[in-house]
């Protein structure tokens, strides 16, 4: 599988797009317009985080595969999210315990990617965003990702601690990164596990840790009091790939 | 020993910088900025008597070299790189067995910020990059450090492999990290360690790779062939830390 972008184009597909929740990775809108669906646009794109770029109509007729493009240009990442149903059925026909991750606002992409990697590599079952203030899936997070995306599962939660609750009544055990806990050599992470990471600035949210079984410190050494996110997230997930191949 | 201008760059960097006694000459705050943080960085510029000066956003992200400023730049004095026998003293002072990271062209600076920030915190000494072809000591790179670039000294040498070769007549064993060694729980790492990480595209060079001692890999469960190179240098570092704290 390839990672393929798609593009929107029209006034009203575009406006469509933004409303059904589709991530749109950028939008090209002609320079000086500002007619009322074009400013619809534009706070549908603010809502969104969406990079927007301003360029004159050449350049829009260039971008255009279908010639009609009305003034505005949107490409979305013709990526699928997955459902979290989705993520422990592929653990069981595996015959796996399910292992998933949860972050709770990563906001850096190159973050996001890593992680989407790493969540492969310990052979993670999918990796759970939630829906509104954490970054999405964008061209930058498919390329940090280096093809995992084609291969891990994401979903958008609406609330993650909801979604924690979830799953816990199928029987997954949660863990979430923080200076504050146990070190994680003391804990028992085998079995059906989800990691909870947090935000870069701020860790991982009162309500959603709150959730937690277990929360795990990484040993730290030295000056400064935290690691970088996605190399929490690998620190962590390998202990608990350890711990299960033990 | 070397000099490089560093302007650094976000609120925590910033305070990190003031707060390790590094010398900022000049400091740029946006005006009409009072938020908590902010507050404290012009607390410590009093301190130290560092001229702050007020301007616009324009202003700023002009002056930015991350575009990720937060509405604060220090300009610092000049970087001063270490020696490597600066590293191996400092390992002497604190009576432990050194242990040094050494980078084999990572080209990325978020990742090698994020590799000196992993360095600082497992308790290395030092970390090692080659002169030419690699990334130097950017503000990028000072930036994804989050204030671990005041703490941990960085060198700069000719030639790995010779360096390599000096410092296991100090007693110091390598390992560097490969696809095709053997699983890293197997292998005894503690002891006066040198850890090297390859570059992200071609991994560790064959002249380097045939002066270490022992090749390590990571375990590998999913579909792609690679983790990001500051994750992998993470996890293996924190074997390191954890077979030492045993």
């Amino acid at each position: 599988m390839e990672y393929e972008e798609l593009t929107i184009e029209g006034r009203n597909a575009v406006i469509e797009a933004f409303r059904s929740g589709k991530t749109i990775d950028k939008l090209y809108l002609l320079e000086g317009c500002q007619d009322g669906p074009v400013m619809t646009i534009k706070r549908e794109a603010k809502k969104c985080d969406t990079l927007v770029k301003y360029v004159t109509r050449e350049r829009l007729n260039q971008l255009s595969q279908t010639g009609k493009h009305q003034g505005v240009i949107a490409v979305a990442a013709a990526y699928e999210y997955a459902s979290v149903d989705d993520m422990l059925r592929a653990a069981k026909e595996k015959g796996e315990p399910p292992f998933l991750f949860l972050l709770d606002n990563i906001e850096d992409p190159h973050n996001l990617g890593a992680i989407i990697r790493t969540a492969n590599l310990v052979g993670g079952h999918g990796v759970i965003i939630p829906r509104n203030r954490a970054v999405g899936l964008t061209a930058t997070v498919a390329k940090a990702s280096a093809g995992a995306l084609n291969y891990t599962p994401v979903a958008k939660v609406t609330n993650l601690a909801k979604t924690i609750e979830d799953l816990k009544k199928e029987g997954l055990w949660f863990v979430c990164a923080d200076m504050g806990g146990t070190p994680m050599y003391e804990l028992n992470l085998k079995g059906p596990m989800g990691l909870v990471i947090g935000s870069e600035g701020e860790g991982v949210g009162r309500l959603v840790k709150e959730k937690c079984d277990m929360t795990a410190a990484i040993p730290m050494k030295g000056d400064i009091d935290s690691l970088n996110a996605s190399v929490a997230a690998g620190v962590l997930a390998y202990e608990i790939l350890r711990q299960r191949m033990m």
